[in-house]
């Protein structure tokens, strides 16, 4: 695999990181494309790799290609690839959300690398224990897959289209509603002039908590309590905030029938 | 204050970690009272005090009694203590959701002292960076309460009653339910027979980024990105769950009204 000509498709915050972890892994990159020069530059100068802005200077001769670009411009983008007539190479994206099969009409060998975490470009991450998630139609391919994914981090699964379906569904619970908690928080806070910063412990605590045990055995608060003065003088607080007051007793009724 | 006699009353999961940190910041626990024999046993062992478990033995010589029980348990418990007509000592619970006043009726001296976090009794927790929310009635027992509180945690705030309603309110929004929430992504995962474990480093990488940023500046996913045909998808994947599916409605289209 090391040998092996890698060419990165798009340097958003999935490219950017995925990227770097290759080089820092001894992977060469072979080159790096994306239409937006800037991102075009950052990414291949953390992978020491050339770098181009135009589909039609994509180095033809990759063994593989890494597309990291938004899912509704996977079609698009690798529509765009097929028309440079590639040498049989494999070629996959990086997304959670789009099945493989959205590369078949494009290429003999796809497949999917999805690394499953939240990245943000200015962000360090430790790639060690983020979970990746691979996928191929072909049985070589997926070995192959499997072979540079390990390399990459200690957690490698092979899941096909409809599990990486289930766990992308789960992940928007876990990660963009929870986000969405945390701003509820820091907006009723600041609607009190009081800071964030004392929510900000509790919140690492909490994902701490499940790191090892089931976030059902961690469960507390009111509502699994059956604390329904709590609860009241919660939703009356909330009178103030119709919205957050919705959420609020969907989801004590939620917490409230599931433990009871 | 490290010359005062300091009377733990209640061990449970905040007690014990209070107690614990006020031993390793060489503060004498004069004793320790709970009901439950095996709770004061425990707590009176990590900090090395006596303890008892009937009101009529508590040391009526304290300076300071920090009352450590379930809410609905203070007012009861304060009332037993001041049968006891101790010597005017200061008197506070733990509760971020109990107004001070509801020591009121029974001592002359009474306050606060709310550490924010979430404890549970076999999780080692760092104290420094947690939140301690103070309280008192008097100007003297401020101060006091004040003191000792930096003495135990480099983050120290003087809340009242309402604003620490406030926070109590916006706690189990980041806690009680992102938590649920985390149960949902767990639960979409378990009956598709994949591992937790793929969420854990997307959960704690959530958390983190908030530890120095703005939740609004995170927020990623379809609902921000107004990625209708995601949205689609997992809501029809969602048929099979309606409870979760309300919720992933509700909390979408929060999202968007928030961010468009």
């Amino acid at each position: 695999m090391k040998n092996e000509k890698i060419i990165l498709i798009g340097a958003g915050n999935v490219g950017y990181h995925l990227g770097r972890r290759l080089h820092e892994k001894d992977f060469a990159i072979a080159q790096v494309f994306s239409r937006t020069i800037e991102h075009a530059r950052d990414l291949a100068k953390a992978v020491q790799a050339p770098y181009v802005t135009k589909f039609e200077d994509v180095d033809r001769n990759g063994d593989l290609y890494i597309i990291s670009v938004s899912d509704s411009a996977i079609a698009p983008v690798a529509r765009q690839l097929a028309r440079l007539e590639l040498d049989k190479p494999l070629v996959v994206h990086t997304s959670g959300a789009t099945p493989a099969t959205a590369l078949m009409p494009y290429f003999d060998r796809f497949g999917v690398f999805y690394p499953l975490q939240t990245f943000s470009r200015a962000r360090k991450v430790d790639f060690e224990p983020i979970p990746i998630c691979v996928h191929a139609a072909d049985e070589t391919d997926t070995e192959q897959l499997l072979g540079l994914a390990r390399q990459l981090s200690s957690k490698v699964y092979e899941l096909n289209d409809e599990q990486r379906a289930t766990i992308h569904v789960a992940a928007v619970f876990v990660n963009n509603f929870a986000n969405y908690l945390f701003q509820v928080g820091e907006d009723i806070l600041r609607k009190a002039d009081l800071p964030f910063d004392l929510l900000r412990p509790l919140i690492l605590e909490t994902a701490q908590k499940v790191q090892e045990e089931s976030p059902a055995e961690m469960q507390t608060g009111p509502a699994v309590r059956g604390d329904e003065e709590t609860i009241k003088r919660h939703l009356d607080y909330l009178h103030r905030f119709p919205e957050y007051r919705e959420l609020y007793r969907l989801l004590s009724r939620r917490i409230a029938e599931e433990f009871n």
